[in-house]
């Protein structure tokens, strides 16, 4: 089956071996514009009646109306599968989705608009100004809880990447992955961009009946940044992992939120930066 | 001197040889917002005085004037260092900066709002629509030249690593360098978002006058995106060297652009993914 997550383009393969020119698949990237729409109630200023853009994100295409349901979901639009009455491609090009919420949801157009006007770049979705961003490190706590072997822990980026099957094709994709405490790989999503992996996973889960994620463990295949914290922390995960670095933002929000924050995730050993109890380290296994 | 792009936090390092309690260094990332005021004039709607906001990204402190610099210069909103008649930080917090512009610059507030409005994750930074991002890849050519030898472009990644210092104390930086046609680097910068390095390295350039990039060479320590081929188009240069995988619009910018892209730039090879004619491959060598 083709995917909709690569092609194949004609590149000039220079190598110490031997330069030649073949085909090889690159990971897609193309637009995708997120609405929303009130069910049965046109608003008085969305002339068009296609429902109000929110946000466009350059996605890989594949798992739309996750990644507009876990957007969503992140921002604190939508809080079960019950707010969403449809949610589906609108246009003839594939890369505008519209998300129709029932019609007594509260929601805060303006505010959304006010969030959206002011983060042009990655990070701070739907956060209206600086001290919206500060702030909102301290608002949320988790309230699930689960502990994990070290020696299972270690276990998971391997497993990951076995799924990661764009990773393989492109060599070019962020995932993210959700884990139970035995070590069982769940659920996991790919894209260009890490935020977009994180809101298809929840997405996914939301839709499935599966938040907030009490008792799962969390995987990013790369860095752990403030945003997919934030994520992380709307969908109730006790402990996220990341293979690359955390930043500084990224490891206050952990402690705030109560989530405990490992980094560095290799075969040889990890970084934990809060809330440790919830690794049971290698020598402490019975 | 203390850097204040990274700090260090107690974690707790769980290994083979021996778990321990230390410290260890992230990078930090903060919200930056970017406000623009035009010199002298208060807008109508500009009611404290303090500029327009623009946009707000997640990024390491420092060199936040030139980052705020290449961000105008980037969107189109700035074109010289003439246009700019004050750059610096207001408030307390470090984390809003404000540019001043000509009193008579167009500045089309309008636009720029619709831009920043529709538009709240990476990529896509000043684009007011789906259809503004497409036709965004056709409008612009590179109209320098550089013709470089495989063997020193591929010199250029431990180059480039060797000046990233606070990837050496993080691991969690991304880094952007500009080089000559010989392998010399010009000047670098460091970021946790790729897009603000790049930022920061065109709004150095820009102000010190060594814009285009017309025999120039960028390298970027990740992954190619769509974004930052924009930025490489809007700043004239006519390669791009990536040391990890390209988008498909990265593609498709760089061959609209007539910019020669390669990726997956390493010590035994590299890709190119058009308009070859300006590396000169090892077999051709002289």
């Amino acid at each position: 089956m083709k995917s909709p997550a690569h092609r194949d383009v004609q590149i000039d393969a220079l190598r110490d071996a031997g330069d030649a020119r073949r085909t090889d698949a690159v990971a897609i990237e193309e637009p995708l514009e997120i609405r929303v729409m009130r069910d049965g109630l046109p608003e008085a200023d969305d002339n068009d009646g296609t429902g109000h853009s929110l946000s466009v994100t350059m996605r890989t295409p594949g798992h739309d109306a996750e990644l507009a349901l876990g957007f969503l979901y992140g921002e604190g639009v939508i809080h079960a599968p019950a707010d969403v009455v449809d949610v589906g491609h609108c246009g003839d090009t594939g890369n505008v989705i519209r998300v129709t919420v029932r019609a007594d949801l509260p929601l805060d157009l303006a505010r959304l608009r006010r969030n959206v006007y002011t983060t042009s770049s990655c990070g701070v979705c739907g956060k209206a100004s600086l001290d919206a961003v500060m702030s909102s490190v301290s608002e949320r706590r988790v309230s699930g809880d689960v502990v994990v072997r070290e020696s299972i822990l270690r276990t998971l980026p391997d497993i990951l990447r076995a799924a990661q099957r764009e990773f393989a094709e492109t060599g070019g994709m962020h995932a993210v992955g959700v884990f139970d405490a035995g070590g069982e790989l769940l659920a996991s999503r790919e894209d260009v961009g890490r935020h977009n992996a994180m809101d298809k996973l929840v997405g996914a889960a939301l839709r499935d009946g599966a938040l907030p994620w009490n008792d799962r463990v969390v995987l990013l295949s790369g860095r752990a940044s403030f945003e997919l914290l934030q994520k992380a922390t709307m969908a109730g995960a006790p402990l996220v992992a990341a293979i690359g670095a955390p930043s500084s933002l990224a490891v206050e929000l952990a402690e705030s939120a109560g989530i405990t924050l490992v980094a560095f995730l290799r075969p040889g050993g990890c970084n934990v930066y809060c809330h440790p109890q919830r690794v049971r380290a290698m020598r402490s296994d019975s």
